[in-house]
């Protein structure tokens, strides 16, 4: 392989002849080889952005001469468009708050830029990754700007998969909204309740989480463009940060504004922890919804029985005809993850730092992984579990019958005492309640079908109301 | 001691003679001796309003005869004032949901409000814990109802606190507005900056805490009572529903309202992990600008002393004359039992299934606490270390005037290189900045003065900017 | 209140007159009114103990005078006994580092020597809390040593209770080894499995705790005592150091030993962090365990079935005659507490700077909490669910009879494709497995008998393994 | 792309007509698209390594023919010399338990080994993925025990590492056991240390985090193969069980044994939890002593500059010559993400149910990534942080020069208040210690050389120890 040599202030070091990339990114490469896994594909083209912003910031402000500033433009614009993709080799855990995928970004632009202008690469007097491609910007405020962007964007996906998973618990709780079933509390029989009253109630906590993740992504939307190194805006023109947020907003069709404080916005990280915080929540929830519904698929004889799975593929290598619930099982591993990422996220806002928080990419590294991959899970959890999901009918109604968790509707008629006397009975003589209400002429046959009708009893109200006075107040 | 002896469907019990309590009470003491730390006082209270207005409302709805409902309204307001504390002793952490703190309070009313009738303790027939005092109700909505008005109530004392830290916050950031220092990121140092800017960047991150805990209280509005055992509200009439929280809101002067999904608001317990979120973020905020402040008042002789905290104790039983930043400490410490709380309280909500989480005293438990505490250990820190707090002029003004960080506003003039030069020949040769760029004619000293002014770099912009058409463009 | 006046030297304070803690225990009090938790008593006994040693050591090796010495022992003596419990009145999280509880200590310790060499309380000439109480000792090395014997007690208690919990479940192995039941993974129906072989792998699994955590108390024993202020044992005297160890050692019964680095000993948490993740890996696995039971107990009729729980009180406030796992829920709701402290603790314990981690109250805290409501929950756990727990034969043996579950032990006759088959069939058609094989002629009547017997299913082999060479190997 | 079609119980489908994989591979990448992140490579090459075992055991007991165990190990020693490696295109967080994974690796192996028999691929009559790779197994034995090999041989790899980073440590401290500085508690000047001790105490923890990693991976070595589906071992004969375990030791080096009870070793993970749990804690101790390092290393100017790490890249994009400990912050990152990914790992454990736990995928993927990067972050930092390290002797001389810590050495002679007094009276006169000692006769110049002695004060006893009886005992 031929090389280029290249310099910094430290040394330098042999580039590959033919790379993008230049000293910086091979020093961070050599440096950091922690997890394997790349930076995200999304943080990279929201970078792309940034820098062409405030290329063209620069040249309207007079900073860059156009033509540098177009090549820079141009070879940004090749970036986002998914181009040079194989030269961000720098590991997504890496030192430095992310001057090594800064830099890798401004090598990067800058040789693409010398390329596009008819330069050699690496000829960075015409071009520099530092002075031109960098130019009013730091690290400091050009990373946290591209997270910010790249997280609105991921979150917003990850709403409207969010509200098609609420939308599919919407349309089961129509759907179902007629079948009556044991509600459980404590694991144990309770009082009846509808099928379709369960996946409303899902529904219902996800469009809060909705509401919740829609509301944590404001945050997002400021910026901290222009603050350079610390947020004092040291190097950056008052006009150059008007206009790079401005252009960036055009660009991206995002309402991105400036902080008002910029040393707050490149100092903070609570936009990442509020957004990872609602993520976590959200995650909460889905895991509880999945472990209900893995309940009530279990059996299909040893189990509750009360709802069918979609089979997705066959459930064990050495149990023939075996199916799994393997669709709301990821949910609850993605779930976790995103749970445990949040951790990581808070470990690392609670160390920054005076001016700074160095421990960005960790964040970002979670935080855009959380994002995706709850996106991820959810869609195929929509459309290979949700959508042919099927309710057991003749299990729900069974257990109706055989439980006891009806006798509460008896307390206003017959009070608690009485009518725990009467399960203590059915308990031990297996005879039904009914039978020894009867038995002990406590309520007439037309009394008992009326108290004792289920679907009555699925919504507020106390049965056989008109009842009361003719058999005494409590 | 003398005994009464009390039944329920489980078997009999002897209760102290004395006792308002019951046998459910005895038994939750002898199940769960747990902790050994009480129902947090905040959660009774809301409790016993609760009571009061459910009471109120089955009187008015013709449930609940006029006198009985008098007696234990008496008897609520007697615990809203403080009263029979001592007669609530299960313990914080209890199996069933709260069933255990939710038939004390019902114990506890019963027999008092027996005590105002002229009845003897333990004579339900005439005032039954269950059938009269939890009439209409459930655990699984009267203790969420407390629940959710204790949070609301402490979110709110929070929020008050952490208003006064912002504003104290601000009130440093504007008297040391004119204070320049080091600006430092990597724990490296960076460029100037204002240790006013700094205080306001932590004004400014505690402002956005503050509406996120204040936005984390909506959901704690609305309230599930009526949902009775599972949601559907079954023995619970339509105009008791509306009745109990029209009672609670105008009694407690909150705008509680009644879920329009009760299902899902017995079943979900989101709105605890939401606002434990908002106290982590808040947490993990509180922390870093603790560390910042500790750092910052290192020393006095080996450490940053840029700033110098009231001296509130001896620091050290061994070392004379030692003073510890203490109170900065105790938010620290604060914090990490607050993040520890959430992580509780994100466990126990996941382990919620079908129409109710279990697992809500633990919850209560972990929820209140952070709330007090946080409270408790900002109060302290704005009036013992915030307030009295000091900053070391000298010291900040020598860092700036030792430091090489300064260089930086050399960029747009000289270029990256050639100031990372200047620091490379400054660190080996221990001449100053200054003196180099003069030997080698860089600049001229007027030059210098206007470019090199620390108080310019604080603020965005590029000192001495109409110089850059003389030294030619990059 | 009458006061006297103490001074130190930030000031002075009043104290009351009777009040045997001094001016520093005032301060700490004033400074820290966070959570109005006391500091365990386990700690309070274990630091009394480093007090008395120390007095001793002290006095043998020639710093302190015999007779304050005595007074000091007898002073402590009676602390360790239980008395002056209520002079101990700082709170549990207080910043630096244990210094107030540590100068609490000292304080209390002085004026009851004090008042038993017939002096008057705050003459601290002949008695000082600092010069006399705390010779030869820093916070940072007394309040470490007491939280380690502290731990250490309390771990070998709750070593001996999951001791007890562990023969309980191998008792129950040993009782339902005969039971038969349908093994379930994925919450599916898998392969018949023995009631006893779950409670046989519960009890591996503790024992396995059992050891870990035994293990991890070993690096408590390890103490600092001389370590003074840095671990360097300025002003502490070799001899001293090997005296006060042993004392305490011999005191306890305990085998203390001195850190062979006190430089490390001081600074590093990691003995706290060990334990704690021990207790945690511990608590994870005793909530999977009360899951299953949970899940296992969960009907009476609308629910698996396969066990019945001690009742322990009336499992609902409406709902008559319900009984829920309140026992299980307890030790849950336990168990996400330890795992939330053991959050707590990393965060303090990562929070370390230089000689010392000043956030050891916090840790203590927590980390006392974990030991003793862990042992409490478990406790009441083995007495009020397992024992009186109870199998149901009938429902173990109907799931097994119903489900297909058992067609594994035809794969290696007929292949995992045909077995598949015969699911898939029997799942259409409602018809029995066995009728199915008979009418395709896959197996005569006799082979099915053997090899689709459960109970040889429950132990490792091939069920009809003679059979093999007939029908054709694989 | 030509395709060939496959068949299972659910169905049939396409697979691309060259590939090894099959079907159940196919449905498990449209299940589960979920992170983008392959199954660890490591983890592969273990399972690998598992099915060569079980193919020569099943020979062995005359299960499988000769021929197509051949070919099956033939295939898997492929695997395992680094064959094939696209062909595992699972994601590393699925549904199942790790059924995909296991099937993957079984169609491959299947596949191949019917080409090394001159078969088509897809002619699984003659080697089936299930009926021949997967005989005598089940996912949830196979699965397992390959994580558990793959834990092992990671594990083993970090220890090494770790012990590197012990024995740096010790090396630094031997070679700046006579460096002089400050002692720092609560970020407060305290006593002198030696730069030496310091980093002899980052050794000593460094050590019994190798102690405690390496005997968490204790039960890593026993396994649950032969356990097949729910650990009782149908369809999997004894002597097979035994054979294919002595086969895995033999074949990868390692002391492997069955585990005594299967049914405990496949439904619990504490194996996992106690090795991430182990991990936590090491990442806790490396985060410390990173941020410790960070802010030695702090300045050069405006810091504490005790310490100057190697330049490993320029450290700023806009501040020249800039330069930051990049390599401790990649490793308190690190250490961040392992802490992270131990709570996912304590999640997923928890969610264990019945006889397995089926969220074993996510469980592997942040076990197995916690080991790799703690292993290449402390690889790093010794090789580019550690070993080039170098201390500041005149920073570390001043600051022990200029502080008051030293008066700690006066208690024994004047007592903690008159010490206390004197640095009072220097903090507000400026004056020297030395000199108010002078001006108030307290001592005489010979006797301040001696107590004073800041050498003297690093290890135990008391400075002029001899003076003590002349100047008056306390």
């Amino acid at each position: 392989m031929s090389f280029r040599i290249e310099r910094d202030f430290i040394g330098e070091k042999e580039v590959p002849i033919d790379a993008y990339y230049g000293i910086q990114t091979m020093r961070a490469v050599e440096n950091f080889p922690i997890t394997g896994i790349s930076v995200h594909h999304e943080l990279i083209i929201a970078l792309a952005h940034v820098k062409k912003a405030a290329a063209r910031a620069n040249a309207s402000t007079h900073m860059l001469t156009q033509p540098i500033a177009d090549a820079i433009v141009q070879a940004a614009d090749e970036i986002i468009l998914g181009g040079l993709a194989d030269q961000f080799i720098v590991d997504s855990i890496q030192g430095g708050a992310g001057t090594s995928i800064n830099m890798n970004m401004n090598e990067v632009l800058a040789n693409r830029a010398l390329e596009l202008m008819g330069k050699q690469k690496g000829d960075y007097f015409h071009c520099s990754p530092n002075n031109h491609v960098n130019m009013s910007q730091s690290t400091n405020d050009a990373i946290p700007t591209a997270i910010k962007i790249a997280a609105y964007q991921q979150a917003h996906r990850l709403l409207d998969t969010l509200q098609s998973l609420q939308e599919g618990f919407d349309r089961k709780a129509l759907q179902w909204d007629g079948i009556i079933k044991m509600g459980r509390t404590h694991l144990q029989d309770a009082v009846p309740i509808r099928l379709g009253q369960e996946f409303g109630a899902y529904a219902a906590v996800l469009g809060r989480d909705v509401k919740r993740i829609a509301s944590a992504t404001g945050h997002l939307l400021t910026v901290n463009m222009g603050a350079t190194a610390v947020g004092t805006g040291l190097n950056a023109k008052p006009e150059y940060i008007k206009e790079v947020v401005r252009l960036m907003a055009e660009d991206l069709g995002i309402a991105l504004a400036s902080a008002d404080n910029l040393v707050d916005a490149t100092q903070n990280t609570d936009a990442y922890t509020e957004l990872s915080a609602a993520l976590k929540v959200c995650a909460v929830n889905l895991s509880k919804i999945c472990n209900d519904i893995r309940l009530m698929a279990s059996g299909p004889r040893a189990g509750l029985g009360e709802l069918a799975l979609p089979p997705r593929q066959p459930g064990s290598s050495i149990m023939p005809g075996k199916v799994n619930p393997v669709m709301a099982e990821v949910v609850n591993q993605t779930a976790f993850q995103v749970i445990g990422n949040d951790h990581t996220i808070c470990l690392a806002s609670e160390a920054g730092q005076f001016e700074l928080n160095v421990m960005g990419p960790v964040i970002a590294l979670n935080l855009l992984q959380s994002l995706r991959i709850l996106r991820n899970a959810v869609d195929v959890f929509i459309q290979f579990a949700l959508d042919g999901m099927e309710a057991n009918l003749e299990r729900c109604a069974a257990y109706v019958r055989d439980s006891f968790g009806i006798v509460t509707a008896l307390n206003p008629h017959l009070g608690y005492e009485v009518a725990a006397g009467l399960v203590k009975e059915a308990l031990k003589s297996g005879q039904p309640i009914r039978d020894i209400i009867l038995e002990r002429a406590l309520l007439t046959p037309e009394e008992i079908d009326v108290i004792l009708d289920p679907y009555h009893m699925t919504s507020p109200g106390i049965s056989g109301e008109w009842l009361l006075g003719k058999n005494g107040d409590l």
